[in-house]
């Protein structure tokens, strides 16, 4: 069977209801799940996400992210780039600025997984 | 105001029902919380939490984990002290075997911080 006759299977939904309490986790998953732990795993980065999460309409600049850090602008710009890698926030240039804007399925995703037994975003 | 007069707030209460999308986060809680995620950042210990929580009684000998691994003991045994070192689980030798436990306590109040605007565990 070719990789392309291979079904397209979105994990997000089927991990969403599976706590880590409910069954053991498998290799599969746990190397998926881990990367945007690490990438939350550091203050800066938890603190960016919950900015932005925050901000007026949902999506904030970069200019009004800096602000809030004793940080320069390409050490943001780098954590900023780490959170979407992993996939947790989207971004796009509009004129002179980058707007990010946090992606909520992967939060739930994570938050559901660390949820205590019962199911917390049942389908 | 001396500091002794100040009254004790369980920031675990506190940080509980706050999610980090309904208001931005400080430098202190972001500082106390990134361990925790970074303690589970890595696919191994993901597991051994997980298999941790799914065990039968809710404990787990380190010799009903050591099999889901291609570890050396040692090397499983690093990985639980991460996750100790976090507060994400407890242990108790008894005998010859140390016992492990997951502190649901940790696990909730981190699941309740990624989850969405409203509060998922209400007081």
């Amino acid at each position: 069977m070719s990789k392309q006759g291979l079904p397209v299977v979105d994990v997000s939904e089927t991990v969403c209801c599976a706590p880590l309490a409910s069954e053991p986790l498998n290799a599969g998953e746990a190397d998926e799940l881990a990367p945007l732990f690490k990438a939350i795993g550091d203050p800066v980065r938890l603190r960016l996400l919950s900015l932005i999460a925050c901000h007026e309409g949902g999506e904030a600049c970069v200019c009004d992210l800096t602000g809030a850090f004793e940080l320069t602008a390409p050490t943001i710009s780098h954590h900023l780039k780490v959170l979407k890698q992993a996939g947790l926030i989207g971004s796009e240039r509009r004129g002179t600025w980058v707007y990010y804007w946090i992606n909520p399925r992967a939060l739930e995703r994570l938050s559901a997984i660390l949820a205590p037994r019962q199911a917390l975003f049942p389908a």
